[in-house]
């Protein structure tokens, strides 16, 4: 007979998880490996909540497997290492992103492109090499091997730094691999949400001039004053759209919903980038011409590997880029999911784990 | 009151035009611009017939204006040339491609890229700086500024060169741009016509591994034997197609025809760069967490600037790259017009002006 969650492995564990499909969030105790040659075991301070948090506990994707412990932007301090261990030691401030696993041998991960794997295991919801489902940050503590381990530098916040791991690695390699972290390019920003507003500041702190680009006309007083873009487009207005025709060297799109490209791909120069880091669940209409007329290109970017989430990382801290964030308690959870759902939040919820989950503890 | 083709400019010329959208072209009378400082007059000897000129003869595009003088991959021999060229001289073999003019001082002038000013001005069918109607190579003789004039080495047979001057650099510029003209690299080319063929030549030259993907399996003989295509792949088979999944390092995309996306998306490694040189008329369907799954880029491209197309045209001289060619008369252009619509030809027409187009003056 399988082991339940809290005897698979050796050492005691606890967090909140969803059951089932209702996505309701509940404590949960489980269990977590013992410390490996290789692997680095953390206390969780505070964990991000991603909007793939809640598509996963409602089972949007239908690949969901209960329970589900989420979180997958993991910041904390380190309580035990294994022998091996040369890149953190205890005290150490640490994170996890995404990904706890991968092949270590195919192209993608011998170029330090790990995200790319097809042998991925995700932090969450996903089945470790030991057969066993992964729980992701919404828990008291963490083990990963340390490849899997970004160093926080200790100027950088932890709190607000947390959604780094995620929402700004997805912004920060796209922005570099496509050529746009450069002093003087103009970078487009679509959406204004978890990862637009972190886009809008590693593109400012590259040296782009950064335009945002938005349906609502309402978000122009946060865009430039709060976040320090340089300009402002109502994307619903044929003017200002008309007047911003081929200036643009990059997109970073940030909408998963379905949205025209063809807008966008209007706004860009002659081999200009339409960088897609949301993932809408249907195809878009892409028309070749315009494409064709400039030599223009439409591209994806999920993330970044290793190597490069550290580099974001001391880029963050060393040019003062954190989130936006409301630092919540663990009880507030399924209130959080509700209000993200409803966009209601500038711009993301980070749960306050070191303070607030013990008590929670059944 | 406007003057007649006939009267418009002071030297005489003579080639067949189109006088309405039922395409049928006839002889023609009409004149061209004396030779200025700065241009090169050429009789001209070959010009390809592209599937361009038989949409712009029919007013597919609904942007012909009748006369229409159509051909733009036009080659000859200098006849004359102005006191400032330096270029050519009398009794070089010249070519002229799809473009007579631009700007001179936009960014994609500046760079290069004529193809991509904003005020091009194509070789038939455009409005050039006097106000005159622009007419092609379906006729005795051109007049250009050198710009757009390009040497042809004396190896490079004139006739089967001629289509290099259009196909040969909308494939050439991508391989080239987007980091496919290497040893080692795998390239999948879509569509085996005249772009196509003309692809798969370039890429082996440049020592890439090349696949030929195509619907019709009954092109594997002609892709391997004939092209020298490492392999081929029938995109209609799914054990196929899924054996070559995440293989290719970039694909040249030449089907003008909706097709879908996805299927070719998967046959990238992460990274891979899907290429459009065709032109659907209807936008296609693009999914994007593919995109997302690889960093995987979707980009267009249309011909070169006046630097590269000359480069073309010297690679392909010293590596013996032609078209695939049926020569004709000048008084077959119509029915040749009604076989391209049907795909009867391997791989394109060229029109014998040279030896035919005189003896069809009325």
């Amino acid at each position: 007979m399988a082991k339940s969650p809290e005897d698979r492995h050796p050492v005691k564990a606890f967090g909140w998880a969803a059951t089932d499909p209702s996505g309701d969030l509940s404590p949960f105790k489980f269990s977590r490996r013992e410390t490996g040659d290789e692997d680095v075991r953390f206390k969780v301070l505070y964990c991000w909540i991603c909007h793939t948090d809640l598509h996963s506990i409602k089972n949007d994707w239908g690949n969901s497997t209960y329970p589900l412990l989420p979180g997958h932007e993991i910041v904390g301090e380190v309580t035990e290492v294994g022998g091996k261990v040369t890149k953190v030691k205890v005290g150490d401030k640490v994170g996890v992103g995404g990904l706890v696993g991968t092949c270590h041998s195919c192209e993608n991960c011998l170029n330090d492109l790990e995200i790319y794997c097809p042998k991925l295991i995700l932090t969450y919801n996903s089945i470790h090499t030991d057969g066993t489902i992964t729980y992701g940050g919404y828990s008291d503590h963490m083990v990963a091997n340390q490849r899997y381990i970004v160093r926080f530098p200790d100027n950088l916040r932890l709190a607000a730094g947390a959604p780094l791991l995620c929402a700004g690695i997805t912004v920060y390699s796209p922005l570099k691999y496509f050529g746009l972290a450069e002093a003087g390019k103009h970078v487009g920003v679509v959406g204004l949400g978890g990862l637009g507003h972190v886009a809008v500041k590693f593109a400012k702190a590259f040296g782009a001039k950064v335009i945002v680009i938005s349906t609502s006309p309402s978000k122009m007083k946060e865009a430039l004053e709060h976040l320090g873009a340089d300009s402002f487009l109502a994307s619903r207005d044929p003017q200002q759209m008309q007047a911003a025709m081929g200036t643009l060297d990059g997109i970073i799109d940030t909408v998963s919903a379905v949205h025209p490209l063809l807008p966008l791909l209007s706004l860009l120069k002659s081999n200009g980038k339409l960088i897609m880091v949301g993932a809408p669940e249907k195809p878009l209409e892409l028309p070749i011409f315009p494409l064709l007329m400039g030599r223009k290109t439409v591209a994806g970017s999920m993330g970044g590997g290793m190597k490069e989430t550290q580099e974001m990382i001391d880029f963050a801290a060393k040019h003062n880029i954190t989130a936006d964030i409301e630092v919540i308690s663990m009880d507030y959870v399924n209130t959080a999911m509700e209000r993200l759902d409803k966009a209601d939040v500038r711009y993301r919820f980070v749960i306050d784990i070191g303070n607030t989950l013990a008590a929670t503890k059944p």
